[in-house]
């Protein structure tokens, strides 16, 4: 029953693109607090940033066959997110499979499991965010989906989605959401930097966001240290 | 019966300022092996080491309210320590909140919990040693104490106490011990140098400190390959 | 009952040092993916690659006392692995004994335990796997085994193996075998190296590898996308 | 945005109680080993045994209100699960709100969550299935979905979908494939308890499952210990 | 500088026994949400109730000396609260040690750390809250603190502060507050009473606590499912 | 180069029964303190108390075909040790490999992952040490060793070793030293009673083992906390 679906539909080149300077925090908040990936799945190096649409690749555990079946369904600007089908930390991934999706111009991986090689994939400049590092190896002996919804890290992943990776995890935001989500991840950036430039001089939160108010009615108390007991 | 407590007493700028060339390891071992944090308390970027004055700050899970409430308090040379109620990872503090502590000559920041725009961080060079990186935001509902004594990560942190960060995590010195505290750190790190000298030039630990007839006494063997069974 | 034993039987220098551009994915291949350390032992700085002959070191948890027993066992090209009784994450490890080790010709430290000092040991470019940093001292009291085989994070390794140690963690390759091992990884590297021409060109690993035959046997599907239900 | 979903379609009465005799391991295999949650969520007392339709509810960390919320969308036959927008082990649910749902008939809670009150749950005989038990309170600030899909240790749990739970752990089925899947558990148990007679009388699985030859063919070797080098 | 502190002042019996029927969620609440421990801390059997007055005492890790000296301290209506000075799961204490403080009146054991011998400590009903259980055994080589205020998982706890330890977990009442969270606590039980009353009745959280204008003012939308896109 | 080694040498009878009422922290104490698995294989119900002769299986992660090759090499007193070659919690066995298990005079499994089916197996009274438990099913695709050398949670075992597993854990006694090792943990439970029948009289440890003096010699302090600053 295990199927590759083809031909599918992803975010338009331009949203995803769109993308590439938008950082997670931002793009998570931007679609309303959805679609992040647990806080285990990290980079292998640092700094790194990449946006991309996802193509979807279930594993059995100890097993990456079916990532060389998904190589073929990856295009230009896609992300490769792999999860195994029950919990794993072995080395799925290494610098062969790296050097095959980057020919393809793929722009990262992520793995809700191991990777190995890292220290190449460092120096080829193909950015990882998973689960562990590990060198344990695989066997290529059961089928599993290419292209179908995936849970990845916690986070429902659909084919076509788009992925947003940086130093801060990773997010997914759903394919038919991504335009409105970086419209308003763009007017938060611009938000944001009017905020920076007051804080910079100096002003408090509690004065930017006026919050003193609300603080009071909540019942907070001051008191000089040498007045408590 | 939240509370912020003004006007609180610090170690002072000399002794404080004295530890900004003592590793924590050191300072640990100083203070008699108390008042270090846990190991999962890791910092965000490396080498960082910074030495400071604790403005504690208590924070509801998920909720980072009170950060704002905390910046106020903080002054020229103090550190900001944020612990959650109960367990949490997500990510309290960001850019924004970053500027706004540099702005005010705070140091960096220490969480038992999560922080988020890492690669920010890094590049303004404001140090965080945190549970985790992650993206997920926090609400603004619940009030909490600052500048109250607190467990971090397993310590007990009374505000104005100071808190020495580097590579190798957290500690935390009691205000009133902090002069006597410093003394010890600088007599053993003398002691060290000569300790390097010697085992630079080759000697054994097991002659530097006099260790083999203890070992000995201790019923200690050595026994050859070839006799093993 | 704790011995140390001396004048143990190590892989020749030859082979030892013939490791030194094999990595640890490729070695616990070629050993047929045997003698892998847990995932857990990660490098205090990357990158790191060793390739060195282990002495074996047993410690009581919280008490370093045999590191510096196991030092005086220590020659040029050796690494020193070190193994608590029970877990423990303390900071066995430090600037001190690193220099004494470098002093012996030592080329790093495997501990499944913590280590300090980092900063430091970075900087003086003596490679460290461990389990945690922490900067928790540790006591002098307890005796225990030196040079007997011991297991480390989950892989059995007698005094004399090969260890080899890079950005993707730690193997130990059994001293009798270490010589084939190192013929077959020789063999696996110039075979990936032309693996490698092949994926830079675009080729499938569906291809280069053969599968579509096998996977079309198991059963496997392609279905447009909208074609699906 | 937190929206109420009212009106949920449920898989039918005779589906879901014809599940009341299969066991999570069973339907598992039965749905194509799809739907299981994380092995982290444990019963708090055993042995426990439930099937039930599923309403969905997500709630902030450290925030329970809209427990309360979702407690009014349950009926007769359904099982409550709730999942938090970021991870979080308080104790979201006690014996007030375990009165509540069992005076409406619902069968018991799944929370990737903490739990407590565990003593009394025990004693009333209301199941849940929790990530912790933790005495922890909580708050009511912040609102959140009912009834919309959520992620829930993992697995995709759709409001009206099928759970069952007992001592291995919980599962769900997707509402439109529960008849089916209900069929092809009640076949497995027949063919297993057929099964159970050949091994009771002593038969192997080498011989159940005529796996000897593909053994041989897979290139197993038998070997007498006197005969290993 | 080890130190046992003798003649503590602990919290009255009177005190001490009225919390006997008090959970300690409970307590936990009457205490303003303050001095849970974290909640890995469980107990070896279950259902267990004590409260008690704290002796406290540190151990280094994997040497259980200072329990006998703690041993002296204790009286009729004590618990000891054991922690070690950095992580351990060893086997602390056994039948043995509990045979000696139950001799003595002491009601149970918290420790943040490991146990052996459950299935003897089961029998004798002597209960214990610990990290983990784990026949590893200690040595006795190192000396620290009995009867100093102590971190234990998480929570600070001083000798004679009032513990409540039951099947949700363990909570420290301040010595000073333990009269008036008392007070509150059956106050608080009594409320709950009442409410437990109406939920058994049918009636929902929602009216019980008047949540329906707050959570409208919120924002909460409700949707039939039929009207969703 | 997968192997199974037929025609094992196991502990004798006499031995692996003479251990059937020693516990596992007796034993692991009358061996020195080695071959303890790690605290996180516990047992799936409790009281459980065995002592057999290991029979050990390598198994491929989610695959548990050899299981199946195993279970012919076991024979009444064999217990069945399981350790996959890189970590996984799957559900490898369940209650129809018991029934074959069981048929043959198998005492139990210990298994460095996950088991299922474990409200049957409690009624079977099929004793497990897993380190999970979880419905997650497996394959049968990739063959491994059977009777060779294992590590299983950290611990050597050989086949013909001695385990024994109760509440406390599971320890490995090699099969040479079984003899004397029973020995030694009779005269320690002979050594215990007298111990047990002092503590009952209210004796201290402190008087018991003599501790006083050397306690004194390092230094500790008795200070009244009315003296304390």
């Amino acid at each position: 029953m295990a199927t590759v679906v083809t031909g599918i539909q992803r975010a338009s080149e331009q949203v995803r693109d769109g993308f590439s300077n938008i950082g997670v925090a931002t793009a998570h908040e931007a679609a309303g607090r959805t679609g992040l990936l647990a806080s285990y799945i990290r980079p292998i190096y640092r700094p790194a940033h990449i946006a991309g649409t996802a193509v979807t690749c279930k594993v059995a555990p100890g097993d990456n066959w079916m990532i060389h079946v998904a190589a073929e369904q990856c295009q230009e600007g896609d992300i490769l997110v792999v999860t195994p089908t029950s919990p794993c930390e072995d080395g799925y991934f290494g610098d062969l499979l790296a050097t095959s999706l980057q020919s393809r111009g793929v722009r990262g991986l992520i793995i809700d499991a191991g990777v190995r090689d890292v220290a190449d994939l460092t120096q080829m400049k193909f950015p990882v965010w998973s689960k562990a590092v590990y060198a344990q190896g695989t066997v290529k002996e059961t089928i599993a989906d290419v292209n179908m919804p995936v849970v990845c890290a916690g986070a429902l992943i659909n084919p076509g989605d788009l992925i947003i990776a940086d130093d801060d995890g990773v997010v997914c935001i759903d394919r038919n959401d991504a335009e409105s989500v970086l419209e308003k991840a763009i007017a938060r950036e611009d938000n944001e930097a009017s905020k920076r430039t007051r804080f910079l001089a100096g002003e408090l939160g509690l004065d930017v966001y006026n919050m003193r108010q609300r603080l009071k009615d909540k019942g907070l108390k001051y008191i000089d240290q040498k007045d408590l007991a």
